[in-house]
């Protein structure tokens, strides 16, 4: 584990039976509290994005925004949003995955991106990887060029770097896993 | 118009009819992409900050989370979270106001705030001001001594800041006023 790594794992709350029972809910609330800490995962990320020359962060809705933010300013680039169906006021594209029961969708506005803007899609947690694999989809569908998707927290044993990577996002990191 | 409202209101999209007939919204996601304004909003909203020498930067759920992320690794202090109903995981307090029909409700975790603290309430843009409102009375309650309220956007005909005023918080800023 990396220093960050075990900074993030001695802050984060576990949560049983969140959101339903049987699920061990990783709770960020006391990192996001912890202003040293908070610092050095924005600083963390923006190291492992500066190579890819970004022109966007994209950020999914709503945890992966506090993370994404961040990092947009913190490298001097733009932050695009991935959003909840009918939250984006403007023309959108939509892409609709699978969950355990039924399906759920996420949206960009059309504008969002041009054609082979380097963009990396961030999220505060790597689960199965079902909505950060639709929103990669989404952003290459829209003409992007998606460098790399990147994750505070991964837990390996949901294997959603296996979907990301089937879909064609082999670039995935996260500052810590379990 | 201050030189960056001017930069805000240049980029900001305005769409008919949403989220309901008769409403013009105000989209910010054109701002947000250009890199240069965004980092120059979260400057300004941060140069508003500095001087109540905050211990938290409080961000409402989602588009909030946006600006107040980036303000926290900004001012490097921390970050809290005031969510919609049944997203935090832990104990929660709940503030519950009134919309034009109905109810709405805004949760923080039982421990975001120590009593005294000096927190900072951010959000995009203040309309009515029921959210914000309940937002800092909700901080209030918890302890938290709310020295600002702070948004990149203010609807001035909405009054929302007689609403703030009303409950006891003066100190609210915008950086572009309509």
């Amino acid at each position: 584990m990396t220093d960050i790594g075990k900074k993030i794992d001695a802050l984060i709350r576990n949560v049983p039976d969140f959101p339903k029972p049987g699920i061990q809910f990783k709770d960020i609330t006391p990192v996001l509290q912890d202003a040293a800490t908070f610092r050095e995962i924005i600083a963390a990320m923006a190291a492992a994005l500066k190579p890819d020359n970004l022109r966007y962060v994209a950020g999914i809705e709503s945890r992966g925004f506090i993370f994404a933010s961040a990092l947009a300013t913190e490298l001097g680039i733009g932050l695009v949003l991935l959003r909840k169906p009918g939250k984006l006021p403007w023309k959108t594209l939509k892409a609709t995955y699978q969950l355990e029961y039924g399906t759920d969708a996420i949206e960009i506005h059309e504008d969002a991106v041009k054609q082979g803007d380097k963009v990396a899609v961030v999220d505060d947690l790597l689960a199965t990887g079902g909505t950060a694999t639709a929103a990669a989809c989404l952003l290459r569908d829209a003409g992007a060029d998606v460098r790399k998707v990147l994750f505070a927290i991964e837990l390996d044993f949901l294997e959603g770097r296996n979907k990301l990577k089937q879909a064609g996002f082999a670039a995935v990191e996260s500052l810590l896993h379990y």
